[in-house]
């Protein structure tokens, strides 16, 4: 059976412990939500001792199971003050699950504050080792000589300068097959809690795991099956579909076209060299310059989408890998930059210092609003992550704490985030559904909480129109059914599929229940979502959050949107049905 | 019959209102929460258009009651995200009472972001100049330009450069009959909401004024005389009693002696330095130096306390009014500085660029913790204001936004704030009662709220163990008897007398009686105070503020303070109990 391994760090000791028989059906979000609910006090302090960052792999993580090498980071997160879960692909999911372990709980704090450490998890257990060497390191460096010290392949985790010196917008950093550290747990500076534990990085040495019990394979494979089919099936997750084909950022042309692409901190809804950055834009000079750069790439082994890419330099050597939707669009037309070389100096910069690059575009943009530098300057923005964020001067202090600190120290008022968290790349007043989202969810404004979008904007999952405001049972279920994904290890992206393929959706649940030996439906995904959800928000209730949290910011409510002209109009009586309903399911 | 001035800074009108009869009986705090809670949406960016700063005197200002001078200062606050009313004394209370004007509204925002304003008030109306000569320019020099413009003896409401660059920490300064910048309605950054409406300064002349309207002049002049003789019979407030002898800042010696004198960051309940910064040694040093230093000063006319004084420097020159108990604390014990003349120029240098003594002891100490200087480095702690807030380089806008903002940029999690506030001068784990009321108050951590160390500390209006734990009929009879003085125009060290001499309290309760012509007796006092507390609840409730935030910070709870090794042990249902009664009095 998996254990938890527990990690105190104020007297520097483990423990395997057995499951508990209620996180039993558990991992992942479903987990980190559930030990964050149980373990941590809703009002610490989230860089004081009694916050945890929890490390879950999904249900079906370490099989063979698709497009499923997804791990959790949970906790309080220092950034919104509510719950977080964030995760990523790259390569612990997998080696974790493979160890037996369901969860890595990292909990207590160190006496001495600068001191860092190594936890090194391998078949024979784990030990902390002193991680001074590495000390204020970039990420890209920390992976190459982790790879040197503990054989190539190890999983590693770890943050950079930015989770050191504990600020808000840190995030965790996993490695990939080509170990470049461009996998991000980014958002809710969850780096910033692993750096207050006093750990620089994870190392995961899978070999001579147990691996991953499944207790009916037959039902698991008869699951994998469907799901692969249903994944192989669907245009936007074929091979050679639009996410294999562009990668995520084919979803430039389509959001500006929809006028719902943020643009210059959010003041209009098209970005006028938005063509200069798209998906076409990337694939066209990635083939161009006929060098490292690859497209339909692998973010972690046994992925059968493949929508991440590694971008090249003009003389197409490597630069970095990935060029993402959402990190293109913040570092670049919400900051008024349209030089897709600029900006993979921007994302490998982030990535080294470790920070989230929503956050950080979010921020920048902010930055530029506040007269600190103008809009699309690239150079000025790359100084503030690269030099000024990793040397943590105070100018770096600040945007390294994020928008809303930004906003705050620059006096600026249009600050586009909810409970502290800055939006993603979708327009609200363009797209009112995704606003829900924002509005309502858990962590604060995510997209990935609740991808309306789908609907709203690509026809995948039914067609609903962007600008209706009846959108608070979309949001929830949405919500809920993404609970329940987060959950299982898989991707996200499989939920393209599955909306539009009801095989497909069959095949996910009935892995999950094959590896759990349960008999989950599809009826049960909503019921199970919802049950993750309500400790979540139970948790920021006692944190001090209420409806009047859920709530975008005012100038959205008031400022009108080009090219639509449009505000936030959805009543707050609309946004409080998301989570006004019935009954709450109860724990299983 | 008075009127509310209305200026709108959106397109630099005014209007002159007649005052609604709601209004009627109200003044001071009870209007500026009033018309706040009436007109400022709770959810509103504080330095965005919706927002208002309203000021207003009190019931009584403007007539020759004793010591009446004080001003409130109201809005929705930047650093806390409560409703807000601050107070100072000095001369603008009188002089817009006397212009028949019961508040001045300052709302919207100027397009322009970069233009400053300066409004003028006197008898023949309000008029907007330009007023960008005074930019970036401190408080000292700005008041003796306006004096040399606009005629001696005019009273000056203004912001220094902290303002002007909307830091969290800036507060609203009102000048004395010396015309000296140390008159500070300091908490809340409500100078940041001056400085968002563009108005860098407010000029009242009174001349030729139609002076205060008194209803029952009987009644009035019977008032006053209770409780003249109340003060002047009370041991506190008495000629050469103690506040008049050592000034506020008796407080230091006795406070040691409790150990709970906050020191070092809230790390020890007592400084091994106190004696020499206490009021003892303050009066000594005037003394001493012989030169234009006083003691048993007014800070404003009419003031039958006088409590504040002059400081002197070591060559006899006057330095600064007025060594203050709260900032002689925050710049010096919580500082670890010993040294009365470096907080002197500490005090100097916060009135200058305009930012509250308070916040700032708190977010130095808390820069102290986190490494930015050593605890007692006086020259580091000037050079932080003086130059870095003054020049709003990106660390002022670090420490010009306050104590959680500094915590947040180091990495700080002891931080002694309630609801984004910084804690004044009395250590809750040594004194519970005044814990509840930081708790618990609308305003965030704030002594004034409800000065429960009367009867825990000094023995006055009763005696009371600090230890206790019962102290939430106590908190809440001080917070509702405060929010009624904070209306009446009255000084709240008033307070301290009519807590021991009934009749005292009759006389204050009487002469607003007679000016407003009603019938209110001392049974109306807590009703009263319970109303304006009521709105101001509601305000903060409808701003996403519960029960959550009625808390102290989780170290506070778990770390024990010497010299009494005792932590913050009040239960979560002691504090909720503070608001937790029957039935709240409706409006009259």
């Amino acid at each position: 059976m998996s254990q938890l391994l527990r990690v105190n760090m104020s007297d520097l000791s483990f423990k395997y412990e057995d499951v508990p028989e209620k996180y039993h059906h558990w991992a992942a979000r479903g987990l980190t939500s559930s030990l964050t609910y149980d373990e941590v006090p809703p009002n610490c302090h989230p860089l004081g001792p009694d916050n945890k960052v929890i490390i879950a792999p999904g249900i079906v993580s370490g099989t063979n199971a698709p497009t499923s090498g997804r791990t959790s980071f949970g906790g309080k997160s220092p950034l919104t003050s509510t719950i977080k879960e964030t995760n990523a692909g790259g390569l612990s999911s997998q080696k974790i699950a493979r160890l037996g372990i369901k969860a890595i709980i990292l909990e207590g704090q160190p006496d001495e504050k600068d001191k860092l450490w190594l936890l090194k998890v391998n078949k024979d257990g784990a030990e902390l080792l002193p991680a001074d060497n590495l000390k204020s390191k970039g990420m890209y460096e920390v992976c190459n000589i982790l790879w040197k010290e503990h054989g190539e392949g190890v999983a590693i985790i770890g943050i950079g300068p930015a989770g050191e010196n504990r600020m808000c917008a840190a995030g965790i950093c996993v490695n990939d097959q080509e170990n470049t550290a461009g996998r991000y747990a980014g958002r809710g500076g969850m780096g910033a809690v692993m750096g207050s534990k006093g750990i620089k990085a994870i190392v995961i040495d899978d070999k001579g795991g147990a691996g991953v019990q499944i207790a009916d394979e037959k039902k698991f494979e008869a699951g994998i099956k469907k799901l692969e089919e249903a994944s192989l099936g669907h245009d936007v997750t074929k091979r050679e579909g639009a996410l294999n084909t562009y990668g995520t950022n084919v979803l430039a042309s389509i959001m500006h076209e929809a006028g719902g692409y943020p643009t210059r901190n959010f003041s209009s809804g098209r970005f006028e060299h938005t063509h200069q950055i798209s998906g076409e834009a990337k694939v066209e000079m990635i083939t161009k310059r006929n060098g490292e750069g690859t497209t339909g790439h692998a973010c972690h082994p046994g992925c059968i989408i493949q929508c991440s890419d590694r971008w090249a330099n003009p003389d197409g050597s490597f630069k970095v890998s990935v060029l993402e939707y959402e990190s293109v669009w913040a570092l670049g037309a919400n900051c008024g930059i349209d030089d897709l070389d600029k900006i993979a100096d921007l994302i490998w910069a982030c990535n080294d210092v470790g920070v989230d690059t929503i956050e950080m575009g979010g921020t920048i943009a902010v930055a530029m609003e506040g007269n600190l530098l103008e809009f699309g300057n690239a150079d000025g923005a790359i100084k503030l992550i690269h030099e000024e964020i990793r040397n943590a001067t105070p100018l770096g202090r600040i945007i390294g704490n994020g928008t809303v600190t930004t906003g705050r120290a620059f006096g600026v008022t249009r600050l586009p985030v909810v409970k502290g968290q800055s939006m993603p790349a979708y327009e609200p007043r363009a797209v009112k559904g995704i606003g829900v989202t924002y509005a309502t969810s858990t962590m604060g404004a995510d997209h990935t909480a609740g991808y309306t979008i789908a609907p709203e904007i690509l026809g995948v999952g039914g067609e609903m129109d962007p600008f209706a405001i009846e959108k608070a049972e979309l949001s929830r279920n949405f919500q809920a059914s993404t609970a329940f994904i987060d959950t299982t290890g898989y991707c996200l992206f499989d939920a393209f599929c599955v909306l539009d393929i009801p095989s497909g959706l069959e095949g996910m649940v009935e892995s999950c229940a094959g590896v759990l030996g349960i008999d989950w439906t599809v009826d049960d995904i909503v019921p199970l979502g919802l049950e993750i959800l309500r400790k979540e928000r139970l948790f920021n209730e006692a944190a001090g959050f209420t409806r009047a949290h859920d709530r975008l910011p005012d100038f959205m409510t008031k400022e009108p949107l080009p090219p639509h002209n449009t505000v936030f109009d959805v009543p707050d009586d609309l946004l409080d049905a998301v989570y006004d309903f019935e009954q709450w399911p109860t724990e299983k």
